[in-house]
């Protein structure tokens, strides 16, 4: 797997390999450096970005590209209901996901979300899913960019359901011993933000 | 199935229950008449789009959401390749196709693909499949909107692959009894236009 911290696309892999309980080699670089960037040229010349699964030498790119491949090859535990229709509706809501992320409609996303997950304990059910890696970016940078931006986005009383989620996601064995810590998060961030908006 | 006249996405799926040899009532609605939008707004609330598909009172809505499940409740004849990694490449240059076409480097994609197909059949080799399907907005509107912006966009010399593709694509017996008549969409898209840029 390679991949560069600390990309939301690339901890949708590291959750997913973690579920399956599959065992890789993570190839952690740096854009700027040239070793890298002569991998990514290899592996994915469409698009060189992270990230990118290799398996035989043969190269996987797109994170929900990957994640689709993952389930297919390790079925087990699934992360896509068995029922045909139930995954349709997976697929729809990471579809909606996806889209409304680049348009950054952020809040609109998220009210469709409480309403979806209600008093459930993930997307899917009793069990996790790929709904819920899809959307891991949430509980992964949730609090993060709001302390930095000094905006709350997810108001507890407005978002009851997606609190406990986030709860939740974080607390699954395969997720907790893959997160990254708060603070270097709140760094790098900061550091990015800084980047576009200096700091007077 | 619900569709408007003549929408891409909703033609993915016409072709595919076409190739799979589904039987199916098509409602074609306009936007602007209530009974319609009442349709779509009980079907699909979320995004008010073409195509929902509704099996027993179940909707489905997101063209590609639609094509993968149209695949798995009716396997024959596949639209993806039974091999894994096959699959992946399948859906990577679905998602590929997909993010282009909203950015709008068409050319871009055109160069791409014209690589990819080489001097196959179909996207997946001597089948018609899901990157066909995908892809058949090329086919679908090729020539029409060349014909009233002035601008060859799509020339054989530069894209001779891809050409052999559109005339094998819409030659398939389960597309060309499924493809609008290019005299109206030439006045559908000049209309279009003209809402845009009135014509002076």
């Amino acid at each position: 797997l390679l991949g560069v911290w600390p990309s939301p696309y690339v901890y949708r892999i590291i959750w997913a390999l973690g579920l399956k309980g599959v065992k890789y080699e993570y190839i952690q670089g740096e854009f700027h450096k040239s070793d890298f960037t002569d991998l990514l040229l290899k592996y994915n010349p469409v698009y060189k970005k992270v990230p990118v699964l290799v398996l035989d030498g043969k190269p996987i790119a797109e994170s929900m590209v990957i994640l689709e491949y993952i389930e297919e090859i390790w079925p087990q535990p699934p992360l896509l209901p068995k029922d045909p229709y139930k995954r349709a509706m997976a697929r729809f809501w990471v579809s909606f996901a996806e889209e409304k992320k680049a348009t950054k409609e952020v809040r609109e996303v998220l009210k469709v979300l409480e309403e979806t997950i209600g008093d459930k304990k993930y997307f899917g059910g009793e069990e996790i899913g790929l709904l819920d890696i899809n959307l891991g970016w949430i509980a992964l940078s949730f609090g993060v960019i709001e302390d930095i931006v000094g905006v709350k986005v997810l108001v507890v009383d407005d978002f009851p359901c997606l609190f406990t989620w986030i709860q939740n996601f974080r607390e699954h064995q395969a997720i907790k011993t893959n997160l990254p810590n708060h603070q270097d998060l709140f760094v790098y961030y900061k550091q990015k933000r800084e980047t576009i908006i200096p700091s007077s």
